[in-house]
């Protein structure tokens, strides 16, 4: 069953607090089961999610034991901000062998992020740590942090919210004439004036977006550029080629929002499309296509499922409606995916990917994004997060889900779905 | 010799472009010359230097030979956009042996970017090119990088050119009871308008920085947190713990604002501070100072420096100004530094530190930032960009390198230097 977006009190309150001192057992106990005999954490949504500071640090973490948080700087503020750690001032590779040593560990498999933390880091540890086989203990903490306790699922359903403020600030100035860049800057100001970090977290090294993520219209909507959004827009320059461009909206356009709201560090993940003016015949099939896409996975959605069959669900109905040569991209560049974990990053695991195992949990929050995208029409969009229930799932936004039809003056025309 | 802003058409023209065979020559060269058979180039930054293209993808560079581009996806774009380039689709690492056996290249020295790769994918390079040593090519193509040529100092003059909008913005909006989060919401919407990508390119894996950069007020002027800036500010929350927070800027209060500009791929990094209403004699004095200090850095830019000797000429200024307990910091955290390079990064080598050897060339573009910081003051704040000339250097903005006075009503009282 889909629910709708339940009011804040509901299940969490503001006053739920993280529990850094269980995360970190849990992690300790993961870390153990799965055979290491310590770990270093040092990316910053992973402390951020361990110990309550994203200060620049390296926490040392070994099973059954008091973790110690080195702080590479800023000892006096790491403290006051994970003041339930242990802080220490100097987080060399030579101060982390001194923990481990003090932890009476001398040698085994030591854990370190290695999805995110550099080749020359990793072979500097790998020298600092010659009796230690270093391995990737990213996936324990990332499969941990799939499923969102109660004060998680409150801070992603603020940041969802913030996508209506959002609306309103397009309804007013998607306009023909106004460029994909000027809208994006209207965007900014009023997702930052809602709180917006201004910084999308994402685990990777070769990609980022901007905070208003991709503005695209026209025939931007077709091209694939840049990055690993799919609707990505293509940026004003070969430089950075993603994002809005300096295009001016012509009347009849279609235009795609497709961002990351970073709210106190969670991200929401929600795209809509808009229709500048009278839409097509077509453009009114295609969102009622999308829409029964999206309402069959978000009604297949239930802890017990494996990802790989949400998937198959969002190909089926894409198959059942004729859609399935433009199902999340098109030509040879179809994304096998129709949606993602949301949390501390924009992306995070399980993807709902075709070769995806994971079984979907009570608690996990995702991103569901089925999208129909061709050089014929452009792109037709919805992405919304949800919080897995145990009898199936619930929206973190009221927003409509549906295609938006605009006057092209500031007001909203129609829905269409 | 200091030489004011030129006018854009003195040196550079914008009909300068950049000569892409050139760079991949001399790279390749640089490869030879170093003792590499071949290298991988896949980070956005470094393709687009070599390229004209920032798409995904891994460029194959045999010393000697012509270099291939592997397509990861949207290869039809691609070749749109690096026309002078083979470009092949598929990028995998067996697509990558492949031309290098087609190279003649069976085994050897092979590049990858090792400070920015991540040590997974680092260590799926090692499995799949058993025959070959993988070295870090990146401080080769960093050294290069550091030297612009015309096409690059005029980008990286119309980026610094953007801070004269921003303070345009600045002093409309700075007024007691307005948030730092909301001049930075009004700073980020002109800038976006302006041209700035809305991303801020660094070669760092655990940091980040808002597209407007940091905006700090009174207290959150002198605590440094978060990431690699010095005047940081807090943050909106511990998730992101930098840039503007939600505090309100209150009568009397020095700000300041310290941001990276993206233009078309070039990043200007500047400073300014400013003081909300009367600033105190304190203030007038480290506002002489700060200046007086970059003046000296100003005056010693010249060919054949060495950088460690340019941050000394910045240390014996403040030492003869009685500031060196407070120049780049305070207590234990002074930042050794006084500028480092800017390009398609807002960080690049070389640092303008204690022990950096490098040797300043005609053509360096170097931000130059010298700061006084207490938590008594606050701090005050400059931050000019200049391009190592012949004679000495020359400043890309007009910015009058000053603190600004404002009236806290939308007006500009004076200027303190």
């Amino acid at each position: 069953m889909v629910r709708p977006r339940e009011k804040l009190a509901t299940r969490e309150s503001s006053r739920d607090a993280p529990d850094h001192a269980a995360r970190l057992r849990a992690f300790g106990d993961a870390l153990g089961a799965a055979g290491f005999d310590a770990a270093i954490v040092s990316q910053p949504q992973d402390l951020y999610y361990l110990t309550g500071a994203a200060q620049p640090s390296n926490l040392v973490v070994v099973p059954g034991q008091r973790p110690v948080l080195l702080a590479r700087r800023f000892a006096e503020l790491t403290r006051a901000q994970a003041p339930q750690l242990e802080v220490r001032s100097g987080a060399s590779f030579s101060a982390v062998e001194r923990e481990l040593r003090r932890a009476g560990v001398e040698r085994g498999r030591l854990g370190f992020e290695l999805d995110v933390v550099p080749a020359a880091l990793y072979r500097r540890a790998l020298a600092a740590f010659p009796r230690f086989a270093i391995e990737d203990c990213a996936p324990l903490l990332l499969a941990q942090r799939a499923v969102k306790d109660p004060f998680e699922v409150a801070r992603l359903r603020r940041a969802a919210a913030c996508f209506e403020r959002l609306h309103e600030t397009l309804v007013a100035h998607l306009r023909p004439g106004r460029s994909e860049l000027e809208l994006a800057a209207e965007a900014e100001r009023t997702l930052r004036r809602a709180g917006h970090a201004g910084i999308v977290a994402q685990r990777r090294w070769d990609a980022a977006l901007q905070p208003e993520g991709a503005i695209a219209s026209g025939p931007n909507l077709a091209t694939m550029s840049g990055g690993p959004i799919t609707v990505s827009g293509v940026g004003l320059s070969r430089a950075t080629p993603f994002g809005a461009s300096a295009r001016a909206i012509a009347a009849g356009d279609l235009v795609n929002v497709d961002l990351g709201i970073n709210l106190d560090g969670y991200h929401a993940d929600m795209a809509r499309t808009y229709v500048v003016g009278e839409p097509s015949e077509r453009v009114v099939e295609l969102a009622g296509h999308v829409r029964a896409i999206e309402d069959a996975l978000l009604a297949a959605v239930r802890p017990g499922l494996r990802a790989s069959d949400l998937h198959a669900v969002g190909v089926a109905a894409a198959e059942r409606l004729g859609v399935a040569d433009v199902f999340q991209g098109h030509g040879g560049e179809q994304g096998p995916y129709v949606g993602h974990g949301i949390g501390l990053e924009l992306d995070e695991p399980p993807v709902l990917g075709p070769r995806e195992q994971t079984v979907l949990a009570e608690g996990m929050v995702l991103a569901i994004e089925p999208k129909l995208i061709s050089p014929g029409f452009g792109a037709v969009n919805l992405e919304d997060d949800v919080v897995v229930r145990a009898d199936g799932c619930e929206l973190l936004s009221a927003m409509p889900r549906v295609v938006f039809v605009l006057d092209g003056a500031g007001g909203l025309r129609g829905e269409l779905s």
